[in-house]
């Protein structure tokens, strides 16, 4: 009934009235009033003037059909489940690997979401909190493809000079506007599901403490106010393409474009992995998901760990 | 209780009354006769005789201080957790990833015992059932490495001309005597945790209906009676040692011991594989995991899918 009533409005050039709404969707003006707060505290800007009626001003509300107007999808998304809250949407598809290959679960915000390495990810009202659920024939090493393939993706989508640093953090300046948390069940030489979890700070202009420092919004850069839904829909359309060329060769068709946004490549960085820490220049990302890192020892190749790049985050 | 009872018995030679067990653990006769009865419904024979008392015929008794008499490890059982029965000691593993880097859960039987690809494994009474909780610091590409390990420990351990049919079935002749089902939770780069489960059949005579043709057990192929808890630890001081040299360099190690014990090559196969199927000659195993399959259109590198082995499980 909430996506008749923003269909009625987004049709309208000016007010509706309560009086119109109630008598083409047959449901008393008590309902109409009832819906028209849920659409608001659902993220929906909607005006009300006396004897004149609502108007949308603004109408981002997390629903699948919203996130459907914008869609060109056809495996990515076919199944959409939008949710107030949830812990993390990553964990929803976790405790849910029956749902089809490409179901998309999005949430409003999430009261646990999760980062790289069991770090926190804050996210409250106002972000793009989705996750891919993807069910490849493939072995668990070839993984690395479809992280370098999401961070490509929401690189494209997000335009306004947005990088990416390895693997698959998207930055804006110095500051991160997206993270991704791939993650993965499998036998030893067969996937289960790989869960791509991808967080786009949209709107915020306030972050918690240091984070400050780290992190920035779509608003806060730009000046523009992207709906979710939309940026949910532009990364999917975005991602299904090189999903698909992943499947058919592996990552070596868009490692050159992942290289030209990737910031990582030519930077200076630190390595830690396996106990150990290394200082170098990273030379290079390869389409089997490792980075080269030119120490002063020799030229290393790591695929594991966290790599650190001087300049950004506050790493100096 | 019982392991005591169990201690007092087997360090007998002879018979041992009710009587003095009961002074000895200052329990009632009751007691005492509750806990034998308790024994052997777990397995033990322990014959009794009037005005003599019982004496341990066979006490295998599946119980972790009864497994640590055979163990030689460090890192691998340091954990080590019996059950009467659960739905798969894989499963048991899945949702207690919070316990230590090398635990074992074994079970006296599996409800829902799983083999690779969701096919079923049948596990009654009489079989070595149980799981090796690994939390290796390593990308998930690598955990295949880990397959090979376990493959190779388990052939070492069963002995009695036991092979490996690529990746890790244990065979006797053509028939099967022990599954690995190895399962992953990982982030990209980084893996969650490995549950390595191991099946051996150890003292079933009869499978029902076609596994007849196709399953055998250790009783079975040697006449040998040998205690579970014996042939879990066997395998568990084969595997340590593997799994210390995986994890410093790799499979490279123990990969031509796993070729000279593995069926598969030379042998002429079927690879089933994304939707594929191709016939040839197996020519190799790498230290990747991978196999190779030579074909008339020249060699193919697999690692994933299903591979099966002309002469064996009755595949002709």
């Amino acid at each position: 009934m909430r996506q008749k009533i923003l269909d009625i409005l987004r049709s309208s050039d000016g007010y509706v009235s309560g009086e119109e709404i109630s008598r083409r969707l047959s449901i008393s003006r008590t309902a109409v009033w009832k819906h028209i707060n849920a659409l608001r505290s659902g993220g929906c800007e909607i005006s009300s003037v006396t004897n004149k009626g609502y108007r949308l001003e603004r109408g981002d509300i997390l629903a699948p059909d919203e996130i459907r107007r914008f869609l060109k999808t056809k495996l990515i998304g076919s199944n959409i489940v939008c949710l107030a809250e949830t812990d993390s949407t990553n964990n929803e598809c976790k405790r849910q690997p029956q749902l089809s290959d490409g179901t998309v679960i999005a949430a409003e915000r999430q009261s646990n979401g999760r980062g790289r390495r069991g770090n926190a990810w804050i996210s409250p009202n106002g972000g793009a909190w989705f996750s891919i659920l993807l069910k490849p024939a493939i072995s668990p090493r070839y993984v690395s493809g479809i992280t370098l393939a999401a961070g490509l993706a929401v690189c494209r989508a997000i335009g306004c000079g947005a990088k990416i640093k390895y693997p698959n953090d998207i930055v804006i300046g110095t500051k991160k506007v997206c993270g991704i948390l791939t993650e993965l069940s499998a036998e030893e030489n067969e996937v289960n599901y790989v869960v791509c979890g991808i967080g786009v700070n949209i709107s915020q202009t306030e972050f918690p403490g240091q984070l400050s420092e780290r992190a920035t919004s779509v608003l806060a850069e730009t000046g523009e106010n992207v709906d979710r839904t939309e940026m949910i829909a532009r990364i999917l359309n975005e991602f299904e393409p090189l999903y698909y060329e992943f499947l058919q060769s592996g990552a070596e068709g868009y490692i050159d474009e992942y290289r030209r946004h990737c910031v990582t490549i030519g930077s200076e960085v630190t390595a830690a992995y396996g106990g150990k820490s290394i200082r170098g220049v990273c030379t290079g990302v390869n389409a089997d998901g490792s980075i080269d890192i030119k120490t002063e020892e020799g030229t290393v190749n790591i695929n594991s760990g966290e790599v650190s790049v001087r300049g950004i985050y506050g790493y100096v």
